[in-house]
Order: structure tokens, then C-alpha cells, then sequence
């Protein structure tokens, strides 16, 4: 079964060939960190969890990026982190693609589930490594990927600590902990939790290139993979942009610079979800 | 073979009859938070850390703290995270004990790495929640007590992303991210890193007290412990001072109103190392 749904080519032939090179390499150093967002699961029209907040903030979309981004961290401030957490639950039970008209597990891509059970069946411990909010990922992480809470980084918001009736609770704030999660403060980031330099990583977009690098730069054999969104019939065509990095260099052009196999999703993938 | 180490007693018993009380909890909710110093291994005469960075930054001792304290972070400011654990590594197989004359391995209490076993031995995932520098612990963490890298939370201090040759590495600055790891900030860094809160906590200071009430004022049963240092002929005795917070309330008096398990170690232990 490994490897089911994807094609006889070079994403599958390189997948393969890495797990054998690396068959001298022990169990501690298997590593591999992956993207969400256009990596595991659908992230267009827009991403998954924007129409989460955008539902709870009811929110108009029109209102200009800025005002919208702070309308949408004020909507959930005070909850705390236990009500926040049911609140996602509660929401993906009922949310449906607005194309496929499928619930939120079916947005996930077949083939990427199939790769990471091989990783896992190779001993490596997978860490999703998130643009979006750690918050919204965790609880929904182990249901979609076996990925457990604190295999979960992604970009966060701060808490206060609170004594409420004698209780302990973190409640949310407005405010975005740190750097949004995306291009060097992945590796930033990969630091504070793993402490340990990735061999496997996994990408779709600008934001995951110095994640790739950092995987790529070690001195343990690597795999870099890049997903290409290349099939506007199953999915979408979006080929390598990346939404909120619009200047930086397409991760296409830096997956042919530094000779990271790229998964065609159109070419490489018998089924998407 | 369980708890072989542990005398008969009311500590013994506790943990015992918790592990009955829980059967009914999924795996999945089992998480186990664990202090360090003067927890699971020694912390006197001083920080095994402490010794650590008074010989590579070659500092006087009798500096004035806060200038110390300066002193101690910059001698580390510029090594990659790679250099800096294998500056640990080397100097943990140097280290000897100026009491006992012993090895790092040798300073870890026997009857903790029992009851670590146990707590896994019920599907528990075992955390290390410290006040000392994440990075110094990560490195020896899996040969003292099974815990890998990513389960180390601690004090950390700030990188820098950096390319140097081609390659991502990240440089040590010698700014502190965010507050020590003590008290209050426990918790935050609790959720930060696991996001979820522990159902046991085991601590022997005032700067565990929060870690300790969060997994109390959870709504699945937990098991709080305290450590109690009153050994002075085989360790040391010192019960509940806290070095690094001596105005808090004494922790054996929070357990005393909590009516958490103290774990005396003159008592309840029948070796220590």
C-alpha cells in the first residue's frame, strides 16, 4: 500500500531512493517537518481557517486587510485557551467547502497521508510546521494526520495567565506572539521546539523555503519537496505563489536552483483527497 | 520492579492509587510535566548548569549577580546551536561532583527515573518543564531520562538566523527570549509547547507552584508532587527554599494547603542515586 496514489515519476522515485540512502541513520535524527496550508490540505478559495474567523468574527471580508487582521484577533481575545479549542471543534464539525462540498477531513490530500505513514513506518517523528495559528491546528492535528498537539508549530497568539475561581485558565489576547510563522522564523521556530535540525521537509510556497534550506544545509542526507499546485480540475492552479509573501522568490525557481524534487499534484497523484 | 527504590509510605501510595483512579482517561490526555533541578537530578551546591558556564565563560564567581549573570550569557553569543551542544556534550563527560566526586549520570535520582518508567508504563508522555536553559538540557536529556529533545521545555535564549557559507545555522545571542522559566511563565510555556494541560505535575520549588495548580485545577484528576529535600546525610537538606524566588510562599506550605503528596526524600526513598 505504500505509496498508493501517486505515479510512477521522479516525486516517487525520489521519495524511495532518500529512504534507502539513508537506511545507516538512526532513529533520533528522523526528523521531518511539513507544511499545512497547499501541503497537507486544501488552502483555496482561502484558507481553512480564515473561514473559522471570519464566521466567529462575522466579520465583513471587505473591510481593508489591516482592519480586517485586527477585528479578527479581537474576536476571539478572552476566551480561554480550553474554550477557544471547542470552539474550532465545534465549527469544523459543521464547515463545508464552499467547491467540493466536503467537510474538513476530506480537504486533505490522499498521497500526503500515504507519504507520511511511510516516513513513520522509517521511524521518523513528523512535526507540522504551520503559517497558520498553532491554536487552530492542534485540535484537529491528530484526527487529520495522527500528528499529536505538541507536534503542532505554528504562528501564536498570546495568553495571560489567570486565576478565575481558584482556577488556572491562559486566555487569549489580541496579540500575535512573535513573528508570524512564516519564511526564516520557521526555522526560528523549529529551534525552540524540535532543538533539532530536520532532515525531511515539506513545502508549498516562498514561507517554507528557509525551512527546506535549513533541512537542506545539514550534514545528514536530506529530502526537500515542494508541492505544485498544477491541477485546476481536481484542485487548484496556483503554481508556486505564495499569498503572503508576494516579492519573495517563487518556490518552483528555488526548488530548480537547489534540485528539490517537486510533486506535481496533476502528474504525480492517481487522486487528490 | 516498580518503584523498587520508594520505602512503603503515603507518597508511594499516592501515585499508586492515582494510577487506579485514572484508568478511564484516554492516552491522549496523559501528559506528565517534570521540574529538573532538584527534581529529577541534583541542584546543589549549585545549578549543574552553573558550573557548566562559570568554566567556559571563565568568570569570577564573586562578580556582583547581575554583572555575572551579563557575563555568563555573552560567553556563548555567537556559537551556532550545533557548537553550543557539543560544548555541553564535552563538558558533561568532564564533570565531576565536588561532593560525591560522580559523573552527571550519577546525579539523577533513582527513584524519579522509576516512577518516569511507571507514568509511561501507563501510557504517559513525560515532559521536562525546567527553569534552566532548554538548549543545556536537550543534549543530555535522552541519555538521563528518556526524553527526547522536542519533550525539553526550558529557558531559552534568542537566535539569530543566519547564512554562513551557503549554510542555515542559527546563532546564540545573549538575550534571553522571553522570560526564565519559572513560576507563572511555566504554564505559558506549557500550552505554548505541549498545548494542553498535564494531569501530573512534580516539582520541589516555589517556581513550580503554577505548573503544579494548573494540572490541580484541570477537570480530569491529577496528581500534584513535591520534592522534599531533607536528606542532608545521603543529598542535601534545604526543603522548599527557593533559590531563585525567595519571597514566594514556601512550596511544602502550598502543598500543605493543596494537600499535595510531599515526597520526602530521607523517608520515602531508599537510595537516591
Amino acid at each position: 500500500m505504500t505509496l498508493a496514489s501517486w505515479n510512477e515519476g521522479p516525486a516517487r522515485s525520489a521519495i524511495l531512493d532518500y529512504l534507502e540512502r539513508i537506511a545507516g541513520v538512526p532513529p533520533a535524527d528522523r526528523i521531518a517537518v511539513v507544511d499545512n496550508d497547499g501541503t497537507l490540505w486544501c488552502e483555496k478559495p482561502t484558507y481553512i481557517q480564515a473561514f473559522f474567523m471570519l464566521e466567529r468574527a462575522q466579520a465583513d471580508p471587505t473591510l481593508p486587510l489591516d482592519e480586517l487582521a485586527q477585528v479578527l484577533l479581537e474576536a476571539h481575545a478572552g476566551l480561554t485557551t480550553e474554550e477557544f479549542d471547542a470552539a474550532v471543534l465545534e465549527w469544523v464539525e459543521r464547515f463545508r467547502h464552499p467547491r467540493f462540498g466536503t467537510p474538513f477531513t476530506e480537504l486533505v490530500y490522499t498521497p500526503m497521508l500515504e507519504l507520511l505513514a511511510l516516513l513513520r513506518q522509517h521511524d521518523f517523528r513528523v512535526f507540522i510546521v504551520t503559517g497558520g495559528g498553532v491554536d487552530f491546528v492542534r485540535p484537529v492535528g491528530a484526527q487529520l494526520y495522527g500528528v499529536e498537539r505538541d507536534d503542532v508549530i505554528g504562528s501564536a497568539i498570546e495568553v495571560e495567565f489567570q486565576r478565575r475561581d481558584g482556577r488556572i485558565v491562559l486566555a487569549r489576547t489580541a496579540t500575535l506572539a512573535g513573528s508570524p510563522n512564516e519564511g526564516a522564523p520557521k526555522v526560528n521556530a523549529i529551534h525552540a521546539h524540535i532543538g533539532k535540525r530536520p532532515l525531511v521537509a515539506i513545502g508549498n510556497s516562498a514561507g517554507d523555503r528557509e525551512m527546506l534550506e535549513y533541512a537542506h544545509t545539514g550534514s545528514l542526507p536530506s529530502l526537500c519537496l515542494v508541492v505544485d499546485h498544477d491541477d485546476a480540475q481536481r484542485e487548484y492552479a496556483y503554481s508556486g505563489e505564495a499569498a503572503t509573501n508576494p516579492d519573495a522568490e517563487p518556490i518552483l525557481a528555488t526548488a530548480g536552483r537547489f534540485n528539490w524534487p517537486v510533486i506535481s499534484m496533476r502528474d504525480d497523484w492517481s487522486r487528490i483527497f
